[in-house]
């Protein structure tokens, strides 16, 4: 039997992470810049944003954990867009609002501190990636029972509203949900293994093969990840286009071989398509849009061959307009990603055998207390940060 | 090599069915109503239409076969939806434009009646279907050697301009692209093979299978086609869309378990697809949009399930607007046909094997020398036609 | 983190369905053909298989639900090939070995006659179809998680040893893996949704579709329900093959359209391919082999085309000899299944679409205290029976 | 309509190239250790292998480009198993006999030196690879038509009976079947491109995808061209197999993150699986077996996952027997490869970008008057040659 959703009383997650837990402990309060909680290393403090559009660090209970649970001490924690875009904008899309305090963070590596019952596959000391998004998993869900559990309309997806997120110092987690870290993989590595799941669930669907010609659309963290993941899976050409020559300088940097292409203020999506094209010597297989960006899908449609496919990994505006009549001239697929499932494992084997070398993305990074800095750094496009890095 | 089609020289079939064989023949003549070659048998008549938006009847010489060629008497034609368009509108998109007279027609099928040097697979007096494009074939075409041969930029396609039609009464056509007809098949459904084609190459792509739930937007002729091959498929349950409520009723005659939703003048797509999910149980796999238009395809969006495809068969303006944000969310694949490849031989056995009944699409029939008529029967949306044949 | 399930604590289920706790209960015995249990309606009465390759019926306790459970008052059980091997042979390949009396049956439908804690999408007097393997469900395995959960190396499968089966009374069942009947799909094509869900698992991965030429290997009940759901997918032309004429003509009898090719005893593989071909004008695309039988796998080998598939469904001997010559020179395909995942909503849908007819296979049935004489015709060649039906 | 081949008279290739035209010229003789043709710059010298199980040079007529037909100096080759075994065995499998005397060699490339007619892609002194197989390319042979031209079943494949080979000095070769070559891939590397298009085609049908952990069974030129691909698709973990321990340490130098396990005379196969599964922590999604011996296969299928894949790349005796309930519990995929379709465009993308470095295979080097002292070190495994070059 399918379960209605809808309908249903909480899952045990939802239950077990209900923010309620934190905003009515006693131990909740926002921290001013001199609380003293922010130099306690005991302190669970964590960094939220509100409706209101602050953003700012938090006081929050040491959590103890329940069956199945563990206490990480989260070490690593890379700033999403998504993150700043719940700050500036208080929500994302229509459902994903914005109503209280809501802490931070979803791409989080640490460092198991405490075992709750029943676990057994990690010990104390286990180095560990954490999996933001804990779908409910159980057999009535259509898509966790089918393996697509990202579309689990259940899941608690840590620093998603009402959820709070993993930008604090202790989290408690579903063993489960994390995953072992090699001993050659760091902990900022491992946090930067979420956005290289995207990256890759996208791949994955986009079904990029070895040997194919492919254009990524937008340099920026998540084209540069999915860069990066192109070229470890043997495409080649690689085209990247971007408004901005230093981010496509940073590309040439990351997979020298890449071919970029300077995207031009109100040039055309044909022109943008037809230089994407010149830089590959053809039309391309497959295009990755990691800008949600109208202008650059329609780039996208026009730079592939018949029969091509364009993957949008990015998020953007709600309505956009696409070219119907040459998309269905030239059977053109399009694709759209909505988070990721059953890639961390791949993403940690990729890190850990040396084809994927996340490192050069970080450009800054900011200890826990100063988590505010770090995010108004994410904030500013002129600081030319790729990837911003809260450690501890 | 691939070659650049851009420039090449004209290939083997460009040449051989250059329309200026026909304009500049001595033969070559516009009909009057009462023309004596209208009523004799052995004229080659045909019914063309031309850049002042006429359609009449011409006459044209009687061809002779070429090596791998035979000459087809021409015993069934239907009117396709793009040849009223190319009548009325001139052009198709910005690339198939009438310049000139040119026949019309291309779902025809026929009997053999004078073979070419070389032929050796078919005799006099075969019934065949005919295939009325004929790609380049050459190995250094990308399309033609990777099986995709809809794509092939050389392609004769029978009655896209400037190419002459089938609907004449002897068409000389290569073997190759003609399909024999078994004995339980009609000239009648051998022509009708060609609309199932373009349905059947869509499913195949869009992955149609057994017990899918499906919604089929456009009670068109191919939107009925496409019913009656979902069906045969074993889809369920199948809807069925359209703004006329005489259309549906023909829809639930064809298929009885189909549901139907009549869609209303200034609906939104998003009640649309609420009644679409209502008569469904729930959301579709799959949605076959048949109609190209916007408006129905929001529809289909937002009528199937997270991970579901929304797969457009059908032609349409060239700028439309989607949900961006909507299809992110739910993973939603948007695909879009054109023409077909590979699918007559699976068309005609399904045919044969009792499993489609195209017979009744057939709501008017028409004499070749009245195909006039058949058109203006056609064009005229109150005479509730499906599919108008002319026949010889 | 993947758990290692052979360390691993028992799950839930496993412990919930521990065999123990029938067989050490106080109501356990061995039922006497005078039992006064056979004619106590109130009774749990089931038929079991031991280590002595005897079939008898047996007295189990009344279940009562658990959390998430429901008991299902059984109505109708088919008998399967496995149930009657375990009986006979007491073990199926290595590891599902009869080690006690061991309740049979896993085909089955029944009504709900009461409800655990925390259901609520089922009530009492639902008709159901009982999905009989519970696969463990969490995140931590890699087949439940990943959608393919018929590989989960925790199942509890009831019929399989240790596990009791659902050819019984009452029995307690998680109400997730309880699959609703619509109001036109009886008792009995509900047990047989578990045949044909086996069959649609097979066809799903064999990559089926509209207008395949395929073969069926084997006309008994696996072969007869992989014929109906084949032409349900439209797939066309068909041959079926056995050894036995009278259940060619049985397959003839549900799908007329079906070539049927008798295999000759001692007759050679290439010899049974060529027939297979002849019958079908030609190669298959597919061959869906439903015996496990190697000259039969064989012959499906040698009857498919350059790139076809061998799909197995059926169980066989565990070495068998291929001829990888000419597999290799013929890029054929083989491939196989092991129950299935996701099928029943697709084979209820089936059913209640009018699709797939499955009535005509119950050749038997017998009253829940006869099962054990229903054991024997169906043990018994010379009684024909395709499928025998267990009620109550 | 497709084709009855077996009846059909000669295609154009198969007239074209009808060794006759070798045998029956005036220029053709075999040529002694002391002929002067072998000197001569100008003559058309080849190596040829005959029914007696000789190898030997021949003087065969310098060819003139006929339309469509480019005549390439073949400046590089590799040998191959397959030219071996035809010296040696006299034939592979039942259809390709060696019957008269007949050129070696169908891995090459060359420079283009003279035009025939209708050639406007390629001009003199274009460096290309050669396609050796060169199917009939009509559009009522199926597999060509359908992209799967591998299949051809009027294939003209150079080396293979009867066909002569491309070890020659002077090869005339239809324009369309030649692959211009970058400014920064030799000509040996060309070459090396043949092997490179059997390992690419398997690993497509195989679905091999970034980060899969696979097994690379034998580590002969094959395995390790198989190797270098599965690398640059960004496979991780890879282990490798073989029965030499030499190999598998040339193995490691070309991707020192490569596991590899020496196999043991003897060895039982799930012992070597064992092994496999220790090196590389874990099951393996894909096995690549370029062996085509049963061992190595058996080892493979006891390697993957539930639901994984072994791909047979290597040829090997016809029987063979495999553990098919394993096979059958456990879901493996079976498949086989026959040559190749549409890779060398692909092959020489991935060697111009770098990503596939095949300079290391070549270990032996002869010019081509001396090819016969080529073929003693590649059929003498004392010499342990991985690709042996005759260069020109």
């Amino acid at each position: 039997m399918t379960v209605n959703a809808a309908v249903a009383a909480p899952t045990h997650f939802e239950a077990a992470y209900d923010p309620a837990r934190v905003l009515k402990s006693k131990e909740f309060r926002v921290l001013n810049a001199d609380d003293a909680a922010l130099a306690d290393k005991e302190a669970n403090i964590a960094c939220a944003y509100n409706p209101a559009h602050e953003v700012h660090m938090i006081n929050k209970p040491v959590p103890t954990p329940r069956e199945g649970e563990v206490i990480v001490h989260v070490k690593s924690t890379g700033i999403c867009g998504s993150d700043v875009h719940f700050w500036k904008h208080g929500h994302i899309g229509p459902t994903m609002i914005v109503t209280d305090e809501c802490g931070a963070g979803h791409e989080s590596a640490g460092e198991v501190v405490e075992l709750g019952p029943g676990v057994t596959d990690l010990k104390v000391g286990d180095r560990v990636a954490i999996e933001a998004g804990v779908p409910c998993s159980l057999p009535d869900c259509d898509p966790c029972r089918t393996g697509r559990y990202n579309a689990c309309p259940r899941v608690v997806f840590f620093s998603t509203p009402p959820y709070h997120g993993t930008l604090t110092r202790f989290h408690a987690h579903p063993a489960a949900w994390l995953h072992k870290l090699p001993d050659n993989v760091s902990y900022e590595e491992g946090s930067l293994c979420e956005p290289l799941a995207v990256a890759l669930a996208g791949m994955e669907r986009a079904g990029v093969r070895l040997g194919d010609p492919v254009v990524v659309c937008g340099a920026g963290p998540i084209g540069l990840v999915t860069l990066l993941a192109c070229h470890a899976a043997g495409c080649f050409p690689i085209v990247i286009t971007d408004l901005f020559e230093s981010r496509l300088e940073f590309a040439r940097k990351l997979v020298p071989t890449v071919k970029t292409v300077t995207i031009g203020r109100g040039q055309s999506s044909e022109d943008v398509a037809t230089e994407i094209k010149k830089a590959a010597g053809g039309p391309l297989r497959v295009a990755l849009d990691c800008t949600g960006v109208e202008s650059s899908i329609r780039a996208a449609i026009y730079s592939v061959v018949f029969g091509g496919k364009v993957f949008v990994i990015g998020v953007g505006p709600d309505e956009q307009s696409y070219p119907f009549g040459y998309c269905s001239a030239n059977e053109i697929d399009l694709q759209f990603q909505y988070r990721y499932a059953n890639q961390y494992p791949k993403a940690i084997r990729l890190v850990e055998g040396g084809l994927i070398n996340l490192k050069p993305l970080v450009t800054h990074r900011f200890p826990l207390e100063k988590a505010v800095e770090a995010f108004q750094v994410a904030a500013d496009p002129s600081q030319g940060a790729i990837k911003v890095q809260i450690q501890d």
